[in-house]
């Protein structure tokens, strides 16, 4: 039986918040595949009133790859309603004139097109997989060792995700490597950064009390918006795990089997 | 001018430890090159009335073929007296009845070939330089991440050593990426940890106040052996950097140029 209280507040609610890999879909091999009864609960939320945004610290494509990729497997999305870090980095070395040297996966490259990364003057790291080579690891770092002030961007601050073969190391983990190996603090760009969650909102026009993030993820979805003065509800689906529910520092508002239970949890209270 | 306050209390030494890689040798293509004066200068030590032994983090070779490589520049060392991190974490395994999971450098598995390594119960990582690739961490995180009570030794924590061309990310980088990945703190074995210094005086038979040591590296083997109640001081060869003498925690207890100045003091001191 699920905890219901959190819902009771839905009918105040003027904008929800999903996050996509574990909540929408389980990535894997050939994409990944939608996690049942999803793909209705996103067509019932953009039928209702509430307002709904898309926020996701996936960094292994461009945004408009990716949302052509949930779109094939049947999400009513578009490129307008998902933020996503790399934007947002690109932004943010535009304003401070910052030129990146880039550790991410190959197909992110093409985000950081319009970026100068000619002498580099700091380094931006993303879920690289199989590019977080030992190699490609130490040309980075001797990027930052080589700066009067090493400048480090870490899109995410994950330590593993979920793929349908198994877990894999996330952008956190490296990012915790380079600052040991340079002795600096990265920015972290993307969730669980407050940053991140309020550009969200201030695309929505409401305030913190006013939204709801659904995630999978304690720490960056729940906790992250949370901490940001939103309510935060976790799924157990995608990485959740068991061990979540008694979390030592971070206590989700609610959780719920998955994204269609939570839908008509907010749904029905609003009388939908 | 070199500062000498620390070889007044030469006379009362009774054993001296010598970092190797950046004291006596400079490592790189082809094995590396002897920095100039050191051999000479362990042809003395030997020739004194002092003991000595020589004190590494060295893993990228059995400390067999590691002796030999030295005894080739020219050196004149034995592997008895030569202390390392692998033989010591052999030992610990075996204490604990531990089965390890290695991510180490290829040359360096025999020095584990007396271990039972079958459904390994903790993981091991040392320098294993092209051998960190993201399927290899991944590999090791799984095994972490299965345990229940993930135990992860670690093989010296430095962040880089130099090498010919240019710096390397070392051992300790990838300790921090898999403690974060699993929320564990390793168990470092070599340098900086006391109870490796105090087993290479516990060889030589004497106090922590009669022994002094000379290192390159500031923190894991100045700080380390000053922690462990010795003198330490630094040479101004292989990875020192000049920023090393403000450094916010460790004061060496003296620095010199290289070993050869440093063997000249303490041997005058001694009436040689």
């Amino acid at each position: 039986m699920a905890d219901t209280s959190w819902a009771d507040s839905a009918k105040s609610l003027k904008g929800v918040i999903l996050d996509m890999c574990g909540v929408l879909y389980d990535s894997g091999e050939g994409g990944g595949v939608p996690i049942p009864g999803s793909v209705e609960a996103v067509k019932r939320l953009k039928a209702s009133d509430l307002q709904l945004r898309f926020c996701t610290n996936e960094t292994q494509a461009t945004r408009e790859k990716f949302v052509a990729k949930l779109q094939r497997m049947g999400f009513d999305i578009s490129v307008s309603e998902v933020f996503s870090p790399a934007p947002a980095a690109v932004a943010v070395l535009k304003e401070r004139g910052l030129r990146p040297h880039l550790l991410v996966y190959d197909g992110l490259v093409p985000e950081f097109d319009s970026v100068d990364k000619t002498s580099p003057n700091c380094v931006v790291i993303a879920d690289a997989a199989d590019n977080f080579s030992y190699h490609n690891l130490n040309e980075a770092f001797r990027v930052l060792i080589g700066l009067e002030k090493p400048v480090l961007f870490s899109l995410g601050k994950g330590r593993y995700y979920k793929e349908t073969d198994g877990l894999k190391l996330d952008v956190g983990v490296y990012m915790k490597a380079l600052e040991y190996a340079c002795d600096v603090e990265a920015e972290v760009i993307g969730k669980p950064a407050s940053v991140f969650f309020q550009s969200v909102l201030n695309d929505m026009g409401i305030q913190p009390h006013e939204a709801l993030m659904i995630g999978d993820d304690l720490v960056n979805d729940v906790g992250g918006a949370q901490h940001c003065g939103m309510k935060g509800v976790q799924v157990r689906t995608g990485k959740y795990r068991p061990s979540d529910e008694r979390h030592p520092t971070v206590t989700a508002d609610g959780t719920v089997d998955n994204l269609a239970q939570a839908v008509d949890m907010i749904l029905s209270q609003r009388g939908h």
